[in-house]
């Protein structure tokens, strides 16, 4: 009995490692061959959705479509089994991901065209790059986090104060074109303002009457300056992180003369060529 | 007589500390409900204007809005009688505001569809970061306003010659394409200029003539250029700003001659020599 | 005859005063005056050109417009006679403007509609910070037109590489897309990638098989990175100007112990307390 | 036989510094007319595209288009002939280039309109600040490519996000909208969120429905703050390299170690400590 249990107690463990790990071989080996399996699988929906393609080879779609299902049923299992605290990762961002790409598939066979929902699996390709343990890429995706983390509190303020004009600006137009060039409610307006502001300009509604334009042309030059602010957030984000890990060290300081400002790199003072003590 | 003045007094006092107050519980709390109300209320006109909802629910949106426009009547007033000096809140940016989402509904009994103007009182929710206390956010939007008043002036500057382009550039286009491809005014075609250097692109006018292509591209190809100039402003700025509270702190001040702006590594005044103490 | 000549100089050089001047009183006011009739002018053509204004008021617009122009022909005649080098001043920017600005009113005799081309005199509006002697925007253009002028090399050799592009991939969208989506010729082919590449859109013409969504989808997010590229030059120029106006000198050098980054208006060391020589 | 063989020996060094040198002046003439001939051949594939011409002077046009190509043909041979590793210009870059400029014209006589190819002959004109020799350009394309170099990798690892984000928002539009509005199948959805992140926004596809409209809302806010990202990214690096040129001299060489990258105002090496002559 015992044995048994440190047989399956192994088997656990061993599943684990390749489930979960990304630092053995099976493990690495097995992320790369789910990746692939997901964009598979992915690329099925979605041709699926294509009419020409849909006509003519559905049936086959589907097939492949519950293979790939059942063995991601599989893994999710095996994933529960394996794992000490499945509840942790049952409700994990990967867990649920890992849930709603497989549910859909059942519930289409209920509710058609739910299956739409399993290409919810793609976001698992966010971890590509862990994966593909690249040092390069991974420091460049952390100073991105950092730089878009640190910029975050100062975007969410500036959509505030956006979204604040963007209902005085729908209201306005709404009440000026009315509607027989689109603008049919407010919120059609807000949505119209947006579209201006962000400068995607769809062109499915726009100004007709003259004052319409001119009020237009006034959210444009004010969308023009307002784009500038979330970049120029960002940006100065950038340049700061970038800064610091600069090549100056500004605390490294000459004991001899006090001069300040060597590189992180600097043996010798670059005033007076004493040598650096506090390397 | 008196005690009834003392009582009136107190009762003003009281409304005062709570209606304009955001240091009470009960003056934060009115201030939230006030900003719940308002929300309903923008919600409430918004539905009003898509169709669907209006045939339907017309009847039970326009009482609700009643409602509300007594309160906010009742709010204007009290705000009006419990302040010292009634004439600068009238005049006063909120107490417009106020006045503004308040009549429009009066004024709908005889003109009808003005009760839309209400939505105004939205401008009422600039106010939300500083009711709610979050010192953190109340400093990034204070960055975020220094930054686009000290660009303010370079913007308006280039907005100037911006708006100067759009008129010769719309009166050639005008000249080019004619009536033809929507083109029907001087006004449309400087309309079609801003749609076009904001890179908005509505597509409601667009040239159709080679040479009117042709033009295009090339005021395409100078929007490009031009709408990097609003975005280097204020990065430039920002950047400015965050290095400005970097290396050079703005807390050490000299106790011999409160001269500030010290590096954040200064031991001396750089004003009068002094041996810096809040080091 | 020698005072009639001096009599005549004397007005020679008033008229000259007032009409190139900026310093006096009556050269502000005429200046003013005239960017005022200009911009009467302007409105006058913009106006003339809306067919619901231009059908009921066509006579008394041109009957305006007659006499602008008639005033702006003396005013070039005196600018000529004036002046001590006339021919200097017809060859230069503002003489050839003022001459397209009443040339085609004359024209318009014998060949109609060209009075249109009378707009170009609204670029006399570029001298209006000149005039209005605001030094605080005067300073703002011209840091401004620096930080331009500094960029332009490298934004005229990024839209060089820019039109290569467009021509490669207006020309693979014409044999992708053919003449049923739009793309009827490569050089329509090239007008919808640069209007694609700077992120206009109009969508007048627009890929609709697969395979030219699949192009376009790769086109836009090369853009993507693209559009970075004018605003990071321009951005690094605004922010390498402004830094080059700032408080930090990097000359000033303590005598005693060599240390740098000093303030402009610093009088002692930050680091030891002498007192800075190089003042 | 001998002294035949020399002198084609000289025939072909004389041959390869005309078609590939561009310090004589007869290499550098060479290469302004065959940038000439490129232009015009160019010129002319784009006219035969255009109907109207077309219709009139296909003929001279083809004939023209011949010429050029026989030209081009004995250039290419010239080429290989001429230098001393014909393979390896054959599959280097420019003489993929060549190749596909001439091959394209040859099968046109058995299939019709792939002359329109012979366009990729464009790439040619990457070359032209070399010819021209512009010192002051080259070396602003040389920052120039640097600055994207450098950024290359974070804009690919951004670019991936944006794409995934671009899968699920494309599947999600495609279940909300359906076919009615344009959103025909997952990919078209695909394509239309990069069009709308991009902020290019062609509006041949747009969300009709509320739900669609609201959603496409939140997707251009959250292109508002992602298209800053590159453009920062991009700014970072160039104001980094623009900083490296300044404060830092690259000219500045240890003559004892070789060391590079002092200050400006170093006056000894901060690697061996020796003080630097070339001050």
């Amino acid at each position: 009995m015992k044995k048994i249990k440190s047989k399956y107690e192994l088997f656990r463990q061993k599943t684990q490692i390749i489930l979960y790990g990304t630092n053995t071989f099976l493990g690495r080996l097995f992320d790369l061959v789910l990746l692939g399996l997901i964009l598979l699988s992915v690329l099925l929906v979605m041709m699926d959705t294509v009419e020409g393609i849909n006509h003519k080879y559905h049936s086959y779609l589907i097939i492949c479509e519950w293979i790939i299902t059942v063995f991601f049923t599989i893994e999710y299992i095996l994933r529960i089994i394996s794992i000490q605290k499945p509840v942790k990762y049952v409700f994990s961002f990967y867990g649920i991901i890992d849930l709603m790409a497989i549910l859909p598939m059942y519930l289409s066979i209920f509710f058609p065209a739910t299956n739409v929902l399993t290409i919810v699996r793609i976001l698992r390709f966010f971890r590509l790059f862990k994966i593909l343990h690249i040092p390069q890429i991974s420091q460049q995706s952390l100073q991105l986090r950092e730089a878009m983390q640190a910029s975050k509190e100062k975007i969410l303020v500036f959509i505030y104060f956006v979204l604040i004009s963007a209902v005085i600006i729908g209201s306005l137009m709404y009440v000026v074109e009315g509607k027989e060039s689109g603008f049919t409610s407010i919120p059609v307006g807000i949505y119209w303002a947006i579209v201006t502001l962000t400068t995607v300009g769809y062109g499915d509604i726009s100004p007709a009457s003259p004052l319409g334009q001119f009020l237009a042309s006034l959210v444009m030059i004010m969308g023009y300056g307002i784009i500038a602010v979330p970049t120029g957030i960002v940006t100065a984000e950038f340049a700061k992180s970038s800064l610091r890990n600069n090549a100056v060290s500004t605390k490294k300081m000459c004991q001899n003369c006090n001069a300040q400002l060597h590189f992180d790199s600097a043996k010798y003072c670059h005033e007076c060529g004493t040598e650096l003590l506090n390397n």
